[in-house]
């Protein structure tokens, strides 16, 4: 379920916030590459599988261009950012378990490499260098946000684990609010902790501290809703996996749920569906309108991040949070 | 790899320690029962197989006792012994998985109950609970040493699942160092949390923190050590699963290291290890000097761990200590 456009690749205005945090964000992936780079034969060649250079470092960026709002060192500003980004992975190895999932951004995943076993507890180590990194910060708020996270994704994907369970069942009666409550967990959680997390640390004042959160809230869950679009109009190569495969998974993501609750349900529909035919679920979704009616609620969701920002003082940094949001629907068009 | 034994059903010196710390350990099983039962139809039932009343509650135990020795309230001692035993729990759902095991203290585990995904991620779910409990305690110190013992913890289940991995050679060449070292993460470590943390929350001087670390630190590793014994030597119903089961899942412990090492490794024993014939290889242990050797080697820690408290005022609460270590070598015998 991760994207696969890299925010390094996208627009002038993105170019711009990278330009700004450039020098942070080549830290933390030198901090992450150190991370990896161990002598320790066990478990530098399966840290070297998950943490350099693999992902878009989005919530580190996040990190990065919100601690320039306030007052803060550079080693702590880094911790908090390798902080988000190493449970971000913890996650993400978790995450392929529960999953069961071969591959991600088109390579083979630790679970696949060296199991189930030990994938479990490179998570779990991984958990507990993401905890160190908020603990370096100093800021008890700060780690207290952590735990929240961690409890907030571990129940998300419990939720969505749990309505895959339910198997044939799942696609009449997931709710819109039994949507957006799994994907604040699983993904927006993580939005707040980089957002507000950073706020906190850098000594914003509440009502701006409040801002971020909304902010990152609201982005964090554009950014689930764009991605659970993706799964059924990206090809292929640009998902690095099979097109379709949360319903495969047994997943309901809101384009399902937008089919089944607008008017479009008819008896080929309902077949499709209950006779567990998933490429004619995938066709008919993906020839629906609920693709676009999904767009236009991650849109609303991008606009609800950007008032959001109204408290922050205006300027670059503002700004490129702006443009930040609006990549994220942009990313998929 | 748990212990069966109860402390609750011990000596007369195990009674005195209870009666100590009994207000403090009500409330720590009160706590825990509340956190299982939750109107969340989810999450209700699985926690209810993992919190309430399973264990020996021997870490809050001692969390409790080294609390008396100090400046603490009761809300801040509760969150910690809370957020140990939480942490141990934790551990023990993703063991579990780690060794595909069916039943711990004669009852399906929850991973048999409710499958790895699912297993996987209320374990999370539980670090993050047992995070926040060690965050409540305020004290910055606590939680950082929380993040190292979840790292060494998953550090030492990593070196115990790598050298199954190598299979039939482990008995040749896993060294009672690496032994050593793989107990001291998964086991003496959290041992170190309850004892050097709580030293640490209630404002001991920094003697008096080192010696309980040491203290807690030899404990855990006796504590592990008996247990590996008791693998061999207790019975199927004792154990609550079948005798010599880390031989069958390819762990070995220290019986068979010294079995190996100590001049008794004739033509029969080769030939039993070299041909997977794990009956053979269990009766071999179990008939051999190692069983009493390794008994030394556990009595020998524990001696240590008591040393290392003469550096607490003497009283209750240090004479309770004292038992609780000697519990240890006791309970096997």
């Amino acid at each position: 379920m991760s994207a696969t456009s890299d925010i390094s690749s996208q627009s002038d205005a993105i170019r711009a916030i990278l330009a700004l945090v450039r020098p942070g964000l080549d830290r933390v992936e030198a901090t992450l590459t150190e991370l990896s780079n161990t002598d320790d034969h066990v478990m530098g060649p399966m840290l070297s599988t998950v943490l350099p250079g693999g992902g878009k470092r989005l919530r580190p960026a996040l990190a990065l261009v919100i601690g320039r709002l306030g007052d803060v060192d550079s080693d702590t500003l880094n911790h908090m950012a390798v902080g988000v980004e190493l449970l971000h992975t913890a996650s993400l190895v978790h995450d392929d378990i529960v999953d069961d999932a071969d591959t991600r951004r088109g390579s083979a995943t630790l679970y696949a490499r060296v199991g189930n076993a030990l994938a479990v507890m490179v998570g779990d180590y991984l958990f507990a260098q993401a905890a160190h990194e908020c603990v370096a910060t100093g800021d008890l708020r700060v780690v207290r946000l952590f735990a929240e996270t961690l409890g907030a994704m571990a129940r998300g994907q419990i939720d969505e684990a749990n309505s895959q369970l339910n198997g044939q069942h799942a696609w009449q009666t997931l709710s819109r609010d039994d949507y957006f409550r799994t994907i604040w967990g699983k993904t927006a959680s993580l939005f707040v902790l980089a957002c507000q997390g950073t706020g906190l640390l850098v000594g914003l004042d509440p009502p701006q501290v409040d801002g971020l959160r909304r902010y990152g809230e609201n982005l964090g869950l554009a950014f689930q809703v764009v991605d659970d679009i993706l799964d059924f109009t990206s090809t292929e190569q640009e998902l690095g996996k099979p097109v379709g495969s949360d319903l495969r998974q047994g997943t309901i993501t809101l384009p399902v749920i937008l089919l089944r609750d607008g008017g479009e349900v008819d008896g080929h529909y309902r077949s499709a569906f209950e006779s567990d035919d998933i490429e004619t679920q995938i066709r008919l979704v993906q020839q629906s309108g609920a693709i676009a009616t999904a767009y236009g609620e991650a849109e609303a969701l991008v606009t609800r991040a950007r008032e959001a920002l109204e408290v922050l003082p205006s300027g670059t940094e503002r700004d490129a949070l702006d443009a930040l949001a609006r990549f994220v629907t942009e990313r998929g068009r």
